[in-house]
């Protein structure tokens, strides 16, 4: 089958034809329509990520058919009895187990749901992943209420677009930031009230002063900008903590977390009923995937460029047979 | 009345006659027999607490006289009406108002308590601020249980004590951690399973190795220590931080916190209902708080200086009257 695979760290990935197992026990194969790319795949070519093995397919997010029906895959395998955390035998499909970036990818039927049927195929494929990580960070983890003020760090990226979503739909006052800020009037459009550039150094300043306080924060950055995040906190807010692209926390006042009993949450991914709960809300609610861009799969390399540069706002798709 | 007055920042206190109020709205006198030392009274003789006023009697834990009855009093003040977090208007006896460092102290008499029967009068002025504060952290925030593995730094301060003696009588297991191995000896006397000397650098690779992780850890030194806290916690871990004595935490591995699903949950004092559980908990339990020293009043400088010097394991107490 025709195939993206990934040979080795920081190396092109190459377009060729590659032969799947004829069988993997428990499971089924899946014909690939579109499988939309994360920054998890991205770090994985950049050799930061653990549990590498090559040649390997990456992609975790697939939209295609099964038995004649337009179908999504759950790609958090093996979460286990323990909503609280995964399993240790718990994985992502696309790393170690072959991904979606090919013709098929096997899965086990358990993880196959129906496409929303509101959604496109494209659409469809852009949601399990984030869609799930940004559900089990507001909802299951921060338990978001309509009378909740959200705010959603470095607003563009996928899991924030959908923790935007969700928390609009929550009924929630949700407020974000981005170094860029023409994403802020895309995320507005979105439904966000207000929206905040982060290389202006005084922001909080300004949030206080408008909003007094934030009581959900939804945040993937880390890096130095935690600390103005636990500045902006109400008391006994939720911080749901879901990565840290910026690196390590610094200068933290953590006075501020004790005196004001705060919450942080750390969070990935999601279990079976997350996934299901998710699914049941995006279908409730109607919520439509932001797809920044459809590459085809012979463009994958430009798919990996183009999301390094951080221009995006929503998902990049990749069509791989269609 | 004879009172110990703090006139400002880096001074010796003096003891002195002192002239209280003739009558405040709401309030009732206790006469203080003893009266316990907390970190909270020597940051403010150095200036490092928010809202410092001068002239102050100091002084949050008081077992003294009221209405004939020996008593003792919640030092945490106006909480309000929200578990989660104190209001606005929510202070500690000792500052701004006068605490009790002196013959008498006012208090309102919903925070007066009867001296549980099983403790003397100085055990009991040791018990109301950091237990109030271990109870919460432990029992509240992080409800720890009978299948928790404790993990407990800096054990000999007052909270880190108490959090060890609730820990156990919850049927935990307890593990903590020193720069001095003679308090980790005295803490497996008060029924900890074993201790880990700080100074050693890897430590976590000892404690990992033996008990592989720990649910629960209650943390007031934050620091660079902090980032090992994480290491060492077990997936869904709860770890509470009350204080942070070794300031700001640095490389904390933030993957771990994300991946493993942490909580981590800051944590000050208690509600009025966290007071009068803790209470009931200690007399159910029998706790008996640990007393290091005890000083006479006109020796509170000296008192003061051995708290600076970290070699208390357990409460100062000041007698004031007996």
């Amino acid at each position: 089958m025709r195939a993206a695979v990934l040979y080795g760290i920081d190396q092109l990935i190459k377009i060729e034809d590659f032969e799947l197992e004829s069988s993997v026990p428990g499971k089924s194969l899946i014909q690939v329509q579109y499988c939309a790319l994360n920054h998890r795949d991205f770090w994985i070519t950049k050799g930061q990520y653990s549990g590498l093995k090559f040649p390997i397919i990456l992609g975790s997010d697939i939209c295609g058919y099964y038995k004649g029906k337009e179908v999504i895959a759950n790609p958090s395998m093996s979460w286990g009895g323990n909503e609280k955390v995964q399993s240790k035998s718990y994985s992502i499909l696309g790393l170690p187990e072959h991904g979606g970036l090919a013709e098929f990818v096997y899965s086990n039927p358990e993880y196959i749901y129906n496409k929303p049927a509101h959604l496109s195929a494209a659409q469809a494929a852009s949601l399990p992943l984030a869609g799930l990580t940004a559900y089990r960070s507001l909802i299951t983890r921060a338990k978001v209420n309509a009378e909740d003020k959200v705010f959603i760090s470095g607003i563009g990226g996928g899991v924030a677009l959908f923790a935007l979503q969700f928390a609009v739909q929550s009924g929630a006052e949700v407020y974000v930031s981005s170094s860029d800020d023409r994403k802020i009037e895309k995320a507005i459009t979105l439904g966000a009230k207000d929206g905040f550039n982060y290389k202006q150094e005084d922001w909080p300043k300004s949030f206080l002063q408008k909003y007094d306080g934030a009581s959900v924060i939804v945040d993937g950055a880390g890096g130095p900008d935690f600390a103005k995040l636990v500045k902006i906190a109400y008391p006994a807010a939720r911080i749901v903590v879901y990565g840290a692209t910026n690196g390590a926390w610094s200068n933290v006042v953590i006075q501020q977390v004790f005196w004001k009993q705060l919450n942080i949450l750390g969070s990935t991914m999601g279990s079976d009923l997350d996934f299901s709960n998710m699914l049941q809300f995006v279908e409730e609610k109607k919520i439509i995937p932001v797809v920044d861009q459809i590459f085809n799969l012979s463009q994958i390399n430009q798919a990996f460029e183009y999301m390094s540069s951080g221009k995006q706002f929503g998902k990049i798709v990749i069509a791989v047979s269609n």
